[in-house]
Protein backbone atom coordinates (compact mmCIF):
# COMPACT_ATOMS: atom_id res chain seq x y z
CA UNK A 1 0.00 0.00 0.00
CA UNK A 2 1.10 3.30 -0.79
CA UNK A 3 2.30 5.69 2.04
CA UNK A 4 1.58 8.27 -0.41
CA UNK A 5 -2.16 10.94 0.61
CA UNK A 6 -4.01 12.60 -2.36
CA UNK A 7 -4.74 15.63 -0.31
CA UNK A 8 -6.79 19.03 -1.53
CA UNK A 9 -5.91 21.42 0.70
CA UNK A 10 -7.61 25.16 1.20
CA UNK A 11 -9.84 24.62 -1.49
CA UNK A 12 -12.99 27.48 -1.21
CA UNK A 13 -16.60 26.41 -1.29
CA UNK A 14 -19.70 28.99 -0.79
CA UNK A 15 -22.16 28.75 1.76
CA UNK A 16 -24.40 27.93 -1.15
CA UNK A 17 -22.28 24.91 -2.35
CA UNK A 18 -20.39 26.30 -5.21
CA UNK A 19 -16.17 25.87 -5.54
CA UNK A 20 -16.41 28.35 -8.73
CA UNK A 21 -18.35 30.84 -9.86
CA UNK A 22 -20.04 30.59 -13.58
CA UNK A 23 -18.58 31.78 -16.83
CA UNK A 24 -14.94 30.94 -15.91
CA UNK A 25 -12.66 32.59 -19.01
CA UNK A 26 -9.59 34.88 -19.39
CA UNK A 27 -11.19 37.50 -17.86
CA UNK A 28 -12.63 35.72 -14.60
CA UNK A 29 -10.80 32.54 -13.63
CA UNK A 30 -12.21 32.08 -10.64
CA UNK A 31 -15.79 32.58 -12.72
CA UNK A 32 -17.92 35.40 -11.89
CA UNK A 33 -17.80 36.15 -8.43
CA UNK A 34 -15.56 33.76 -8.20
CA UNK A 35 -12.88 36.25 -5.93
CA UNK A 36 -15.58 36.50 -3.02
CA UNK A 37 -14.53 32.91 -2.70
CA UNK A 38 -10.87 33.49 -2.01
CA UNK A 39 -11.37 36.76 0.13
CA UNK A 40 -10.03 34.61 2.84
CA UNK A 41 -6.72 34.27 1.17
CA UNK A 42 -6.06 37.41 -0.89
CA UNK A 43 -6.15 39.12 2.91
CA UNK A 44 -3.37 36.88 4.44
CA UNK A 45 -0.15 37.56 4.95
CA UNK A 46 1.38 35.07 2.86
CA UNK A 47 -0.79 35.18 -0.51
CA UNK A 48 0.30 39.43 -0.23
CA UNK A 49 3.82 38.76 0.18
CA UNK A 50 3.59 35.90 -2.78
CA UNK A 51 2.36 39.12 -4.56
CA UNK A 52 5.02 41.51 -3.69
CA UNK A 53 2.56 43.58 -1.16
CA UNK A 54 3.08 44.68 2.15
CA UNK A 55 0.50 43.81 4.67
CA UNK A 56 -2.12 41.54 4.75
CA UNK A 57 -3.51 39.62 7.89
CA UNK A 58 -1.62 37.18 10.33
CA UNK A 59 -3.80 34.55 11.90
CA UNK A 60 -5.39 30.72 11.08
CA UNK A 61 -6.30 32.21 7.70
CA UNK A 62 -2.98 32.60 6.69
CA UNK A 63 -1.57 30.01 8.45
CA UNK A 64 -3.58 27.31 6.42
CA UNK A 65 -2.46 28.98 3.52
CA UNK A 66 1.03 29.41 4.65
CA UNK A 67 1.07 25.40 5.23
CA UNK A 68 -0.53 24.80 2.03
CA UNK A 69 2.44 23.70 0.37
CA UNK A 70 4.16 21.85 3.05
CA UNK A 71 5.25 18.15 2.08
CA UNK A 72 4.09 18.37 -1.05
CA UNK A 73 5.89 16.64 -3.87
CA UNK A 74 3.74 16.47 -6.81
CA UNK A 75 0.32 18.16 -8.38
CA UNK A 76 -2.56 17.24 -9.79
CA UNK A 77 -4.75 19.85 -12.16
CA UNK A 78 -7.96 19.77 -14.10
CA UNK A 79 -7.22 20.77 -17.50
CA UNK A 80 -9.49 23.84 -17.19
CA UNK A 81 -7.19 25.61 -13.82
CA UNK A 82 -4.25 24.98 -16.12
CA UNK A 83 -5.71 27.54 -18.72
CA UNK A 84 -8.65 28.69 -20.37
CA UNK A 85 -8.03 27.01 -23.79
CA UNK A 86 -10.25 24.39 -24.61
CA UNK A 87 -10.36 21.83 -27.47
CA UNK A 88 -6.75 20.78 -28.97
CA UNK A 89 -4.18 23.07 -28.16
CA UNK A 90 -3.74 25.48 -30.95
CA UNK A 91 0.20 25.93 -30.00
CA UNK A 92 2.40 25.89 -27.41
CA UNK A 93 2.08 29.64 -26.05
CA UNK A 94 -0.54 29.02 -22.88
CA UNK A 95 1.83 28.68 -20.26
CA UNK A 96 -0.39 28.27 -17.72
CA UNK A 97 -2.48 31.75 -15.66
CA UNK A 98 1.08 31.92 -13.23
CA UNK A 99 3.68 33.77 -15.58
CA UNK A 100 7.30 32.00 -15.68
CA UNK A 101 7.45 30.91 -12.33
CA UNK A 102 4.80 29.17 -11.23
CA UNK A 103 3.89 28.39 -7.56
CA UNK A 104 4.21 24.63 -7.85
CA UNK A 105 8.25 23.45 -7.40
CA UNK A 106 7.38 20.06 -8.27
CA UNK A 107 6.11 18.48 -11.48
CA UNK A 108 2.45 19.09 -12.13
CA UNK A 109 0.25 16.55 -14.27
CA UNK A 110 -2.32 18.44 -16.13
CA UNK A 111 -5.81 16.34 -17.10
CA UNK A 112 -6.13 16.72 -20.69
CA UNK A 113 -7.76 15.12 -23.35
CA UNK A 114 -5.41 16.81 -25.86
CA UNK A 115 -1.46 15.59 -26.08
CA UNK A 116 1.20 17.90 -25.63
CA UNK A 117 4.59 18.09 -24.35
CA UNK A 118 5.98 18.39 -21.47
CA UNK A 119 6.69 21.99 -20.46
CA UNK A 120 9.55 23.52 -17.96
CA UNK A 121 9.10 26.36 -16.10
CA UNK A 122 11.43 28.25 -13.97
CA UNK A 123 11.57 27.40 -10.15
CA UNK A 124 11.28 23.61 -10.58
CA UNK A 125 7.67 23.16 -12.12
CA UNK A 126 7.10 20.71 -14.75
CA UNK A 127 3.91 20.13 -16.06
CA UNK A 128 3.43 17.19 -17.70
CA UNK A 129 0.11 16.66 -20.21
CA UNK A 130 -2.13 13.55 -19.28
CA UNK A 131 -4.20 11.94 -21.85
CA UNK A 132 -4.85 8.53 -19.77
CA UNK A 133 -7.02 9.95 -17.01
CA UNK A 134 -7.24 10.39 -13.53
CA UNK A 135 -5.52 7.06 -12.38
CA UNK A 136 -3.29 7.83 -14.55
CA UNK A 137 -2.35 11.17 -13.53
CA UNK A 138 -2.48 9.88 -9.68
CA UNK A 139 -0.12 7.17 -10.77
CA UNK A 140 2.32 9.56 -12.36
CA UNK A 141 1.98 12.18 -9.70
CA UNK A 142 2.32 9.54 -7.15
CA UNK A 143 5.87 7.88 -8.56
CA UNK A 144 6.86 11.87 -9.15
CA UNK A 145 6.37 12.90 -5.74
CA UNK A 146 9.20 10.83 -4.03
CA UNK A 147 7.21 9.50 -1.06
CA UNK A 148 6.19 13.28 -0.59
CA UNK A 149 2.26 13.92 -0.91
CA UNK A 150 0.15 14.70 -4.11
CA UNK A 151 -2.21 17.62 -3.53
CA UNK A 152 -5.11 18.21 -6.07
CA UNK A 153 -5.77 21.57 -7.05
CA UNK A 154 -8.67 21.33 -8.87
CA UNK A 155 -10.86 22.57 -10.22
CA UNK A 156 -14.44 21.74 -9.23
CA UNK A 157 -14.72 18.75 -12.14
CA UNK A 158 -11.63 17.10 -11.28
CA UNK A 159 -12.04 16.92 -7.55
CA UNK A 160 -15.88 15.22 -8.28
CA UNK A 161 -14.34 13.30 -10.22
CA UNK A 162 -11.76 11.95 -8.32
CA UNK A 163 -13.68 11.73 -4.99
CA UNK A 164 -16.18 9.84 -6.95
CA UNK A 165 -13.60 7.67 -7.71
CA UNK A 166 -12.96 7.74 -3.56
CA UNK A 167 -9.48 8.27 -4.79
CA UNK A 168 -8.56 11.51 -2.37
CA UNK A 169 -7.65 10.65 1.14
CA UNK A 170 -7.82 14.28 2.42
CA UNK A 171 -9.75 17.25 1.49
CA UNK A 172 -9.60 20.51 3.07
CA UNK A 173 -12.60 22.79 2.34
CA UNK A 174 -12.36 26.42 3.47
CA UNK A 175 -16.13 27.26 3.76
CA UNK A 176 -16.83 30.62 3.11
CA UNK A 177 -19.78 33.08 4.43
CA UNK A 178 -20.67 34.22 0.99
CA UNK A 179 -23.55 33.02 -1.49
CA UNK A 180 -22.60 32.96 -5.20
CA UNK A 181 -26.07 32.04 -6.37
CA UNK A 182 -24.52 30.11 -9.40
CA UNK A 183 -21.49 28.44 -10.87
CA UNK A 184 -19.90 24.51 -10.37
CA UNK A 185 -21.43 22.95 -7.27
CA UNK A 186 -18.56 21.13 -5.53
CA UNK A 187 -20.36 18.70 -3.67
CA UNK A 188 -23.79 18.01 -4.66
CA UNK A 189 -24.92 14.89 -5.47
CA UNK A 190 -22.23 12.82 -4.29
CA UNK A 191 -22.60 10.93 -1.23
CA UNK A 192 -19.62 11.28 0.55
CA UNK A 193 -20.48 8.96 3.97
CA UNK A 194 -20.78 6.07 1.44
CA UNK A 195 -17.72 7.09 -0.03
CA UNK A 196 -15.88 7.06 3.20
CA UNK A 197 -15.66 10.50 4.33
CA UNK A 198 -15.94 12.21 7.23
CA UNK A 199 -15.27 15.80 9.14
CA UNK A 200 -12.20 14.46 11.00
CA UNK A 201 -11.45 18.46 12.36
CA UNK A 202 -12.46 21.99 11.91
CA UNK A 203 -11.18 25.20 12.51
CA UNK A 204 -12.61 28.53 12.46
CA UNK A 205 -10.48 30.82 10.70
CA UNK A 206 -10.79 34.60 10.20
CA UNK A 207 -13.01 34.44 6.82
CA UNK A 208 -13.58 30.89 6.35
CA UNK A 209 -14.45 27.55 8.27
CA UNK A 210 -11.86 25.45 7.69
CA UNK A 211 -13.62 21.79 7.24
CA UNK A 212 -11.15 18.63 7.09
CA UNK A 213 -13.02 15.44 5.23
CA UNK A 214 -10.90 12.60 5.62
CA UNK A 215 -11.45 8.92 4.45
CA UNK A 216 -12.31 6.39 6.68
CA UNK A 217 -8.99 4.01 6.42
CA UNK B 1 -46.19 48.40 2.62
CA UNK B 2 -45.72 45.55 5.70
CA UNK B 3 -43.14 46.52 8.28
CA UNK B 4 -43.46 42.50 9.09
CA UNK B 5 -40.70 40.24 8.37
CA UNK B 6 -40.74 36.92 7.18
CA UNK B 7 -37.13 35.10 9.01
CA UNK B 8 -35.60 31.84 9.18
CA UNK B 9 -33.70 31.44 12.05
CA UNK B 10 -31.03 28.69 13.46
CA UNK B 11 -31.68 26.85 10.18
CA UNK B 12 -28.70 24.24 10.14
CA UNK B 13 -27.01 23.34 6.85
CA UNK B 14 -24.46 20.64 6.43
CA UNK B 15 -21.06 21.56 4.55
CA UNK B 16 -22.50 19.41 1.82
CA UNK B 17 -25.95 21.26 1.76
CA UNK B 18 -28.21 19.08 3.53
CA UNK B 19 -30.96 20.81 5.98
CA UNK B 20 -32.03 17.21 6.74
CA UNK B 21 -31.13 13.63 6.45
CA UNK B 22 -33.05 11.34 4.49
CA UNK B 23 -35.77 9.01 5.67
CA UNK B 24 -37.68 10.90 7.87
CA UNK B 25 -40.09 9.28 9.82
CA UNK B 26 -41.28 8.84 13.50
CA UNK B 27 -38.36 7.80 14.95
CA UNK B 28 -35.97 10.36 12.70
CA UNK B 29 -37.45 13.69 12.90
CA UNK B 30 -34.52 15.13 11.03
CA UNK B 31 -33.74 12.30 9.12
CA UNK B 32 -31.06 9.86 9.43
CA UNK B 33 -27.93 11.59 10.85
CA UNK B 34 -29.79 14.79 10.75
CA UNK B 35 -29.27 14.98 15.16
CA UNK B 36 -25.40 16.10 13.71
CA UNK B 37 -26.79 19.29 12.01
CA UNK B 38 -28.20 20.19 16.04
CA UNK B 39 -25.41 19.35 18.21
CA UNK B 40 -24.26 22.88 18.06
CA UNK B 41 -28.37 23.36 19.62
CA UNK B 42 -28.23 20.36 21.83
CA UNK B 43 -24.97 21.61 23.82
CA UNK B 44 -26.03 24.54 24.35
CA UNK B 45 -27.57 26.05 27.67
CA UNK B 46 -30.83 27.12 26.32
CA UNK B 47 -31.80 23.57 24.95
CA UNK B 48 -30.67 21.70 28.05
CA UNK B 49 -32.55 23.90 30.45
CA UNK B 50 -35.95 23.65 27.96
CA UNK B 51 -35.32 19.77 28.41
CA UNK B 52 -34.98 19.93 32.26
CA UNK B 53 -30.96 19.26 31.94
CA UNK B 54 -28.24 20.49 33.78
CA UNK B 55 -25.42 22.29 31.98
CA UNK B 56 -24.74 22.94 29.08
CA UNK B 57 -22.71 25.15 27.17
CA UNK B 58 -22.53 29.10 27.13
CA UNK B 59 -21.48 31.27 24.27
CA UNK B 60 -21.90 32.56 20.58
CA UNK B 61 -24.16 29.17 20.24
CA UNK B 62 -26.04 29.15 23.06
CA UNK B 63 -26.73 33.18 22.36
CA UNK B 64 -28.60 32.36 18.54
CA UNK B 65 -30.48 29.67 19.86
CA UNK B 66 -31.82 32.12 22.93
CA UNK B 67 -32.69 35.23 21.07
CA UNK B 68 -33.74 32.86 18.05
CA UNK B 69 -37.41 33.26 19.91
CA UNK B 70 -37.71 37.06 20.34
CA UNK B 71 -39.80 39.08 18.46
CA UNK B 72 -41.68 36.05 16.53
CA UNK B 73 -45.48 37.04 16.65
CA UNK B 74 -46.57 33.84 14.75
CA UNK B 75 -45.22 30.72 12.73
CA UNK B 76 -45.82 28.92 9.56
CA UNK B 77 -44.19 25.08 9.10
CA UNK B 78 -44.57 23.10 6.78
CA UNK B 79 -46.67 20.06 7.25
CA UNK B 80 -43.83 17.13 7.63
CA UNK B 81 -41.90 19.60 10.05
CA UNK B 82 -45.35 19.03 12.06
CA UNK B 83 -45.32 15.50 12.26
CA UNK B 84 -44.48 11.96 10.27
CA UNK B 85 -48.54 11.76 8.98
CA UNK B 86 -48.59 11.87 5.28
CA UNK B 87 -52.19 12.50 3.41
CA UNK B 88 -55.32 13.33 4.82
CA UNK B 89 -55.73 13.34 8.43
CA UNK B 90 -57.18 9.94 9.86
CA UNK B 91 -57.99 11.33 12.99
CA UNK B 92 -56.97 14.59 15.05
CA UNK B 93 -55.14 12.40 17.38
CA UNK B 94 -51.48 13.57 16.08
CA UNK B 95 -50.67 17.09 17.88
CA UNK B 96 -47.07 17.89 16.61
CA UNK B 97 -43.76 16.52 17.42
CA UNK B 98 -44.05 18.33 20.92
CA UNK B 99 -46.17 16.80 23.45
CA UNK B 100 -48.73 19.06 25.07
CA UNK B 101 -47.04 22.40 25.57
CA UNK B 102 -45.03 23.40 22.25
CA UNK B 103 -42.26 25.65 22.28
CA UNK B 104 -44.12 28.13 19.50
CA UNK B 105 -46.67 30.05 22.32
CA UNK B 106 -47.97 32.22 19.31
CA UNK B 107 -50.39 30.94 16.30
CA UNK B 108 -48.53 28.03 13.87
CA UNK B 109 -49.74 28.13 10.60
CA UNK B 110 -49.35 24.50 9.41
CA UNK B 111 -49.08 24.55 5.59
CA UNK B 112 -50.95 21.08 3.79
CA UNK B 113 -53.56 20.03 1.46
CA UNK B 114 -55.63 18.39 4.06
CA UNK B 115 -58.15 20.42 5.98
CA UNK B 116 -58.33 20.35 9.65
CA UNK B 117 -59.66 22.36 12.49
CA UNK B 118 -57.51 24.50 14.56
CA UNK B 119 -55.87 23.05 17.96
CA UNK B 120 -55.43 24.64 20.63
CA UNK B 121 -52.22 23.61 22.78
CA UNK B 122 -51.17 24.57 26.62
CA UNK B 123 -49.06 27.85 26.74
CA UNK B 124 -50.66 29.53 23.73
CA UNK B 125 -49.54 28.03 20.91
CA UNK B 126 -52.14 27.39 18.08
CA UNK B 127 -51.64 25.60 14.99
CA UNK B 128 -54.37 26.65 12.38
CA UNK B 129 -53.76 24.49 9.06
CA UNK B 130 -53.45 26.24 5.76
CA UNK B 131 -54.80 24.65 2.58
CA UNK B 132 -54.64 27.97 0.07
CA UNK B 133 -50.76 27.85 -0.23
CA UNK B 134 -47.61 29.70 1.26
CA UNK B 135 -49.20 33.14 -0.02
CA UNK B 136 -52.11 32.82 2.11
CA UNK B 137 -50.04 31.20 5.43
CA UNK B 138 -47.91 33.93 5.28
CA UNK B 139 -51.04 36.52 4.66
CA UNK B 140 -52.46 34.91 8.05
CA UNK B 141 -49.37 34.60 9.83
CA UNK B 142 -48.57 38.33 9.23
CA UNK B 143 -51.79 39.57 10.38
CA UNK B 144 -51.79 36.96 13.68
CA UNK B 145 -48.50 38.40 14.33
CA UNK B 146 -49.61 41.96 15.37
CA UNK B 147 -46.46 43.77 14.27
CA UNK B 148 -43.90 41.02 15.36
CA UNK B 149 -42.20 38.88 12.98
CA UNK B 150 -43.15 35.83 11.08
CA UNK B 151 -41.14 32.95 11.37
CA UNK B 152 -40.63 30.01 9.37
CA UNK B 153 -39.58 27.16 11.08
CA UNK B 154 -39.15 24.55 8.19
CA UNK B 155 -38.56 22.21 6.99
CA UNK B 156 -36.46 22.35 3.94
CA UNK B 157 -39.03 21.96 0.95
CA UNK B 158 -41.25 24.88 2.78
CA UNK B 159 -37.82 27.15 3.23
CA UNK B 160 -37.43 25.98 -0.66
CA UNK B 161 -40.40 27.31 -1.50
CA UNK B 162 -40.62 30.50 0.35
CA UNK B 163 -37.03 31.08 -1.00
CA UNK B 164 -37.38 30.48 -4.71
CA UNK B 165 -40.88 33.08 -4.09
CA UNK B 166 -38.06 35.82 -2.68
CA UNK B 167 -40.79 36.04 0.38
CA UNK B 168 -37.72 35.25 2.85
CA UNK B 169 -36.51 38.61 4.35
CA UNK B 170 -33.95 37.12 6.16
CA UNK B 171 -32.24 33.59 6.52
CA UNK B 172 -29.91 32.66 9.41
CA UNK B 173 -27.93 29.54 8.22
CA UNK B 174 -25.88 27.60 11.02
CA UNK B 175 -23.36 26.08 8.87
CA UNK B 176 -22.01 22.62 10.22
CA UNK B 177 -18.68 21.19 9.65
CA UNK B 178 -20.52 17.65 9.08
CA UNK B 179 -21.34 16.00 6.07
CA UNK B 180 -24.55 13.95 5.88
CA UNK B 181 -23.72 12.38 2.30
CA UNK B 182 -27.45 12.22 1.59
CA UNK B 183 -30.66 14.32 2.37
CA UNK B 184 -32.83 17.08 1.92
CA UNK B 185 -30.38 19.92 -0.12
CA UNK B 186 -31.21 23.53 1.29
CA UNK B 187 -30.30 26.05 -0.97
CA UNK B 188 -29.08 23.34 -4.58
CA UNK B 189 -30.55 24.83 -7.80
CA UNK B 190 -32.14 28.04 -6.07
CA UNK B 191 -30.39 31.11 -7.39
CA UNK B 192 -29.99 33.50 -4.30
CA UNK B 193 -28.29 36.18 -5.58
CA UNK B 194 -30.63 36.33 -8.99
CA UNK B 195 -33.41 36.54 -5.83
CA UNK B 196 -31.65 39.44 -4.20
CA UNK B 197 -29.78 37.39 -1.48
CA UNK B 198 -26.60 38.42 -0.35
CA UNK B 199 -24.51 37.34 3.39
CA UNK B 200 -25.05 40.25 5.66
CA UNK B 201 -23.39 38.87 8.45
CA UNK B 202 -21.18 36.08 9.95
CA UNK B 203 -21.01 35.03 13.22
CA UNK B 204 -18.40 32.21 14.58
CA UNK B 205 -19.95 29.99 16.95
CA UNK B 206 -18.25 26.92 19.15
CA UNK B 207 -20.06 24.25 16.42
CA UNK B 208 -21.32 26.26 13.61
CA UNK B 209 -20.63 29.29 11.55
CA UNK B 210 -23.91 31.17 11.67
CA UNK B 211 -24.43 32.68 8.21
CA UNK B 212 -27.45 36.03 7.68
CA UNK B 213 -28.65 36.61 4.08
CA UNK B 214 -30.79 39.04 3.85
CA UNK B 215 -32.51 40.35 0.67
CA UNK B 216 -31.46 43.62 -0.41
CA UNK B 217 -34.43 45.69 0.01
Amino acid sequence: MSVVSLTVRCFALSTDGYGAGPSQDLQNPLGVRGPELMEWLFQARVWRTMHGEPGGDTGVDNEMAEHAFDGIGAWILGRNMFGPVRGPWPDESWKGWWGDEPPYHTPVFVLTHHPRKPLKMAGGTEFHFVTEGIHAALEQATAAAGGRDVRLGGGVATIRQYLRAALIDELHLAVRPVVLGAGEPLLTGIDLRALGYECAKHVWGERAMHVFLRKRA
